[in-house]
């Protein structure tokens, strides 16, 4: 493969003739071989390094610090990065050591061979585009890498709440359709008192959407940024207004309301964000996965389990068991759960391994947080598709369970007292009777006055004030 | 001992004759013995069961469910319960099985009891007031019971908040007073650029101080409650009117701004609530132990060791090395911190476990998050009056590590370049000189242009803009 | 209250006159006030406290370093902190930092004061008795302080594995009474095969017995002490021999086979024994956790839930729910187990942080590990105790769920085929009829043949291999 | 593209028509789409799953349920997927649900169009050779997924020690090295007393060395499988006899002493194996990070840091601060270090979710374990190769350190008491003066006692016993 020299402060190394990249690339590449992500497969991080340079010179540019004519083949390196176009061009492992160097040389490398060959010259003269003093000019990784970071969570989340708007939708156009199953409530998986099936799918849908509400606040905290700090947050080799400058351009390219950090010294270590937003995807992954149980129990059975709805068949359920359907999604989503709350220790670690004036920990950081935003978005749509959609309900069974349940007997307390109500719960209990049956025999109540008070339609919500 | 005998549904039980609570209270106090954490050390979650219980006899008497005497005794004795005049009467373990039953009804029952004796009857004469029908009216374990826990969370948070205001003025203090103390910078443990003392200071109070804006907004989910779901939050046995009534009475009793969920059967078995606030206190956690490691840092020697602060001697450091002094504040402080990660690991594991209509598991995931903020504060006021109060800087230390220092030939990137830059450290490096000499020696600029450039105060910020 | 006046490197201070205890367990006192746990309630640790200064003083005394006189006196005291006399005396905070210098001078302390009043001395005479220079001759904090958590775990072992040993016994007994009973096995929640409730139980109590080797496996790390490690591990003021001669009395006075550790500059940081041996209890947390899942499943119901056992009722189930019944002991060992993987958490932070020469976070390290150790035999003594000997089996419903399963279908394969099977299955699922009765209609095997393959024996366990 | 019908429980699908895979494999591609690691990049997984298939058909040809034919035909298939001739045929995502079904039946269809096909027969004409029938035969998912993992498992264990010993063996090697450079040890992060490095890079080889054994001994577990389980651990459809003869063929094939569990009722959803290994693989870690941690802060500075070693530059350290060489490879391999600590709570969740006779996460718990073992191995390789190999030392900071420090009055207690050495160093701390220096002004000891007690030699280890 032909190679051209580049050289840093340890020497000189062969890069591929032809790569965007350069030296530092080259080093990261060899350095570093942990995990099987690569830059290259995080489009929208690429797209966000693309930005934070695009801003970088712009602002560069504004305090007279670059020429129009490099500003510009910056700009219009930095758009294709942006776009997509040299993705490959990013070969470094996600996990590195370097709190992120590599990653921002590699920018700052493609950025300025593209520049560079925009301009007319051949990648590797420097001179007169240097990756260092042009493209990474009033920045430091320990304040660009986080901004592309943050940049890049902003854009996933938005995302990952489409992807969690229509499951919350999916849940609620079949909360609506069951709207008149009536179902035993269960409590500490006790026979509780009657609800209905659409009550049920509604509070899914619910108890989803507001995790949209706390995944925007707590992605807003991405927002902050900290450009012009450089390295460690007093702005050293920046001039005043760039900070300023960097953000304007910044929300002029994303069209986010991007803000700079009060104290850069605080905000160039800081991690709080990162910390605080992947404990709420793990607060989503833990509702996702109560939700999964619960549809796991509901679609127990066929025959020796609850078997109050049915799952969408989705493969054969056993190498060894003939007709048996599993409940594979809601297993899988269990399972991603599990990692986005594994990913989360992974964070709180990292997190706290903060020393002095930075977190060295960042690139876990962000691989953590990425896999659990797409390992999420996938489980959601499958979910939805495969499972939700497809669900169907066994009303007959469902109504059984509630006529023969005991749980009814809750009904009459405002009636005849809790004491009361006891008795006759122990008595069904007993004697395998019903709860009617037995008040009735008992002449407690007539028969009228029951059956007012046990209409499904009077169990499942307050009664209605009709005296004081 | 003597005894009064009263009965539920397991049959009879004998109750000391003195004890306000009942025979449900008893058999809990026999059932778990697991933890050393009682009820009776819970004062603001006593305090909230008195309030939830007031709203609701107020709401039940609004409604026509209960008479003017049976209501003012009643208020009577919840007010009582409030005070703390009846901590002695719970004695049930914190840790339980039953979702809170134990811990409803020993309310239930300590309340009838004493509005039994406010209106001249025997404890025990349940029939002129239950625990049941008249103090547990409308009401179920599993609206009562988490109400009363946000309660106390929602207090116990502000009095959180007041303790870590008070940690971050003394940091701010220290911050002002370190303002003129010139030091080495360090990423990844390695010199990096010159800041001040009193920058790092007024960092740590800084990133501590978002921390009330975290705590509050997450605490702020502990507003809505779900009084007037009853069992499963249908609201049977409840009525129309009651839940809003209830509300009100909370926020008149309380003062604070409480709603009602939107939809109670997706509130009643919701713990999403306590999953955020308890990762926002291990963020806390997190950040502060970063700050705990960094004041071990930089206080670490006398003479092997950083040496640019000296903490508190609060003890002897060793039972062997005289005269040995260690950060023992700072590592009890860690140790907190641990304490609390490890607590909220607890609390996503409760979480997760909420099954169908209900999370049985709230009486462990109250107890931690309690736990962990009684720790942070007990941890924090000791922290801030046994060390961040007393620390004292060695100025010379801190100012001789910026002069031999390398990390300040960063300064002369824009003047040099950064290829430039990177071979007069390495000559550094390599002989031991300081930048300063080299520079000089090379002619590369003079004694003037580099004083200028290496003045402290121009090293600690973005340069001015003098040219453009 | 009377005091007497001690000093220290940081000054004079005020101790009670009757206090053991002296200065530095006073400043203890005064700084850390974080948990309630406080030394005084670990019996086996203070216990452990010692069995270690027994051994030093009689490793020097052996080594020449004191006299017959004082040695005797020391013993004597040391003797009597064994036995409890002193517990008392212990009142420091078990989480504080130091590394566990508060710990080890308080045991210093108390016994240097028993000595000296046992030689007819007065409290604080320390010139005749100094708990530096003789109780804590040839020690250091940071070999002392583990030796004796690492000597009280082995000793809470034990215990554990008996209470463990006495849950084991319980279900052995249960799954015997039910050997006969068949029912539904289930996997993913849904139908199976059949197999007997005596299998399912039985399983419980050999998966548990495991526990038994893995606890006494990781716990036997424990057995590798550091005396002699001094500081740092180098032995600095120990005398050669020492090390030896110590051990040799550890194993005398506790009859446990203690070992010196092969190389104590390792051993005196390592917390690898706490991690591994928290992972067992974690590893038993989840077992346990499991169990009592699938016991909540099981007695689910009772008429919309599986209701295959009864476990006893302990207490009402329900403050509105009348004749309800809650599995409330299983509820409460699950919150035990999320304890137990908390703590497990906070181990594993702790542990991580050690640094350099020493680990001190060691006492929240003992404090997680001996509180997961306490919970998890009061919960398994209360589950044994109240659950697990109380459980009925409603035979009846396990049986019908067998008869009236598609899983049956299984036992077909080896005669019809896969394929064949399956057809049967669904046609089952669609019409809601029995495998046996389409098989029959079909004629696809005879009456006779039929009634072979699925008798419930043959089911349960490997084909007889009668023809090849 | 071509395709062939094959079709299941839930009809007909296409499949590609070169495929060895079949139906089952086509759906699970369709339905799983989660992470991006496919069962293909798992060659040691797809080896085991070779190895169970062939031990199976030995075992049912041996019970005389298959003919020699088919028996030998399966046999070469299996030899062939054991050798890696169609990784490529497993396209599933490791993260899947179902228990494993879909990886099993992948194994089936891949080895049962293999010997179709060496049959000569065309793919899909499974009525000579079914998947379920025959290459599944007498085993179920959850017995033969299950012991592949194991299988695989064992083997990933053996070649993690590989590597684990080859860094152990690099920092014996250094430690070697470094026996006779004198530096301070710390405690607390405060100057305690003198060592050698070697001694400090000893412990490191030595603590490491101990994982060895831990990961053996827990590896071992896994040694013990269920095959003959089928479903539920019943042996349902399969023959007496086959267990013990498919456990044979496993151990003849593989060479490791596999066994037969107990009870296989008990072994089948149990996941006991998995959580403890997955604590020695998180011990590991914790010991491997804080070793690096170790790491960056000896090597800290190079001027305002402890730099006591240098770690060998693998990169520019900083895009803005010339000549800085960062810790980039101890950084890194922390990062892994909490990657693993992260996937061991993921697989605490997976197994803490299973239920009754099965757990359905198994999946996720092989792929978090997986993971886990290759990044550490990675990791230790990149560790030793690019770190540890290359470091030196500084002697004389080392020295320098030692000889100003004050902690080198602890060698003086035995001499001269512990109040008076405590005097002493207080009186050093505040004049700044040494300890030798102030000793010999206030005449405690004559220089000739002083040299030979501060002798390095003297103070690294006991003291020799000279008289008694």
């Amino acid at each position: 493969m032909a190679t051209r020299i580049e050289s840093d402060l340890l020497g000189e190394l062969q890069v591929p003739v032809d790569a965007y990249y350069g030296v530092q690339t080259q080093r990261a590449v060899e350095n570093f071989n942990i995990s099987t992500a690569r830059l290259s497969q995080y489009r929208h991080f690429i797209w966000a390094l693309g930005v934070v340079k695009m801003a970088a010179i712009k602002a560069n540019h504004e305090m007279g610090l670059v020429d129009d004519k490099v500003k510009s083949a910056v700009v219009q390196a930095c758009k294709e990065v942006m776009e997509g176009k040299f993705d490959k061009e990013f070969p470094i492992d996600m996990i590195q050591g370097g709190a992120g160097t590599s990653t921002n040389m590699n920018a700052n490398e493609v950025i300025a061979n593209r520049a560079l060959e925009l301009m007319g010259y051949e990648k590797g003269q420097y001179e007169h585009c240097s990756p260092n003093d042009v493209v990474n000019l009033s920045q430091s990784t320990n304040d660009a890498y986080p901004t592309a970071i943050k940049l890049s969570l902003i854009k996933m989340n938005y995302i990952l709440i489409e992807h969690l708007q229509q499951l919350v939708d999916a849940f609620k156009k079949k909360g609506n359709k069951f709207a008149n199953i009536i179902k035993m409530g269960r409590t500490q998986l006790q026979d509780a008192v009657p609800m209905t099936l659409g009550q049920e799918f509604c509070a899914y849908a619910m108890t989803l959407s507001e995790e949209i509400e706390r995944l925007t606040q707590n992605a807003n905290l991405f927002r902050e940024v900290n450009m012009g700090a450089t390295a460690i947050g007093t702005g050293i080799n920046s001039v005043e207004g760039y900070s300023e400058a960097c953000v304007k351009y910044l929300c002029e390219i994303t069209g986010y309301p991007i803000v700079l950090a009060t104290d850069l010294v605080e905000a160039t270590p800081d991690t709080g964000s990162y910390v605080i937003y992947s404990s709420a995807l793990k607060r989503m992954a833990v509702k996702v996965s109560k939700i999964c149980n619960d549809l796991r129990l509901l679609s127990s059975g066929p025959r020796a389990g609850l078997n109050e709805i049915n799952l969408p068949p989705m493969q054969p359920g056993s190498s060894i068991m003939p007709g048996k359907v599993n409940p594979v999604i809601p297993e899988v989503m269990n399972q991603i759960c599990f990692k986005v709350i594994g990913n989360d220790l992974t964070v709180t670690f990292a997190a706290e391994a903060g020393q002095l004036q930075l977190n060295v920990m960042e690139p876990v950081l962000a691989h953590s947080i990425l896999e659990s935003i797409q390992f999420l978005m996938r489980g959601m749509d499958t979910l939805r598709l495969k499972c939700i959609d497809g669900i169907t309900a066994n009303e007959d069974v469902c109504e059984n369970m509630v006529l023969k349940s005991i749980g009814i007997v809750t009904a009459l307390n405002p009636h005849i007292g809790y004491k009361n109500s006891t008795r006759i719960a122990k008595e069904a209990l007993k004697t395998g009777k019903g709860v009617y049956e037995i008040v009735l025999e008992e002449g407690i109540l007539s028969e009228e006055e029951l059956k007012e008070i046990l209409k499904p339609e009077n169990m499942i919500g307050p009664a209605k004030r009709t005296c004081q």
